[in-house]
């Protein structure tokens, strides 16, 4: 694995990969890896001829600084882990590199994305998709990827930047990658490291909740009924203070009504577990599987 | 496999091996065997030297003359499944030979069974419960097997027979067998026959309903808020009539109460489907797995 600290030196490599006919996957990554990450680099690894990841911890879309400080930074344990993952190229830049302009310059703030970041992670945390959008866009135009790859936890994440790529006509397409859990059901992320034993365990019900939102919604019970127990379900629970619990149509990530026809149902979950902010969803029913 | 018509010549086969020393299975069916039978018969070969199986359909557990009238039978095919699935010894009596001094002679109508047998089945079907005990303890007699096997899809007619046995102090243990379902998730049931096309698909949806309130009760949802849920999610269903979903406590089949320790959780449900009355349920939490 070729690891490059600025875009210019693995946009060069990029170039003779692209010119060899080589098709490119991308895994943009914050660090701190965990079996989520490597079920991404895995399917791009499957998928394409080279595989490139990024780490970087993207100052623009963390509204809380806490949270940014507080996140968990591993570099030489994840270098090791790309490794083994079959990653190809990793760029690990400086935040100059990534925005030489300066933090500011968001060529990308004019986009329009409607209620798709109002909502749920766009209302919980103002500026964090503008952030996210930003460093994506920024990434893409770095790597110049055929695929990008992206994990499903992040479900709304993955809404807004398949809606970027829509609005600014980007040929790069996007695959959401399955969320990889613990054995326990807990959705694999890198903030469980910040979990205590106390708060890892009232964590892992909050899966048990949306399992159960989606067992109901597949035998069509009321979405807004089923919000409602699984967020005084998880009230219930010790250490766990659910921030919203919504199902919404998969395409539009706005509420659903029951009954209506939609591609795809999920039901999305913002939990605080003490300190921590932890995010998650299921999806209920898909047409596509 | 030896097919035997009397009580009488069973006994004396049954004797000898017994006298040698064998472990003696048994399953009693009213025959119109499915892969639910398949498997009550697999577990006895797999832990006993000998298994008996029956084929009797049992008048005095009707309450409901059409019902009798309608219960599937085919024998022939029968004896060739109990064949395949490894039964040594076929009882398949006629009425006189189970009770030779008539339908009215219950030996142990005197059991009290309390409240285990006034709900759920016990209160929809009236007689069903002195019925089954009567065949079953009739059965027990002529077969005195070492371990009993039944199918957990009559979850109620399980802890009804356990009772018994134990209330009578017969030597022989119970062992309930897990559901077996079709690929849709609809209990195997010998009923399952008399649905047509579209009364088939909208039973498959009643399982849909219980794993939706199993998944409730893994997360601690409360339990009259589920069966409400489930009720009306299935009134919804065109063809299908719930008559009742119940939340139980396994070992006694009383009204689960949110919060109280219990061994097993149980949900189970009796829906009509037509002219179909069928049954089913889920262990929600069990402390035995």
């Amino acid at each position: 694995m070729k690891i490059f600290s600025t875009a210019s030196e693995l946009t060069t490599a990029l170039a003779a990969e692209r010119a060899a006919n080589r098709t490119i996957g991308f895994v943009p990554t914050m660090g701190a890896l965990h079996a989520g990450h490597a079920a991404l680099v895995r399917h791009s690894a499957a998928e394409q001829a080279v595989t490139v990841a990024s780490i970087f911890v993207n100052p623009t879309q963390f509204n809380d600084g806490q949270d940014l400080a507080a996140y968990p930074r591993t570099p030489d344990a994840d270098i090791q882990l790309l490794r083994e993952y079959g990653c190809h190229y990793l760029y690990l830049p400086t935040v100059d590199d990534v925005y030489p302009a300066g933090l500011q310059d968001n060529p990308v703030a004019h986009l329009d994305f409607g209620r798709l970041t109002t909502r749920m992670e766009g209302a919980s945390r103002p500026g964090h998709f503008a952030g996210v959008v930003q460093v994506v866009s920024r990434l893409l135009d770095i790597v110049r990827p055929h695929v990008l790859y992206m994990g499903q936890k992040d479900y709304q994440q993955v809404a807004v930047v398949r809606r970027m790529v829509d609005l600014l006509g980007l040929q790069v397409s996007v695959t959401g990658v399955p969320t990889v859990r613990e054995a326990d059901g807990l959705a694999m992320s890198s903030r469980n490291r910040r979990l205590n034993v106390e708060e890892r365990r009232a964590a892992a019900k909050i899966n048990r909740h949306l399992s159960a939102v989606a067992a109901g919604l597949r035998s069509h019970w009321p979405a807004r009924e089923l919000e409602r127990l699984a967020i005084k379900g998880m009230q219930a629970v010790p250490l766990l203070e659910p921030e919203y619990v919504e199902v919404v149509d998969g395409d539009t990530l706005l509420p659903y009504q029951d009954g209506e026809p939609v591609r795809e149902l999920v039901v999305a979950t913002a939990v605080r577990v003490g300190a921590v902010r932890l995010i998650d969803n299921r999806i209920a029913i898909t047409a596509n599987p």
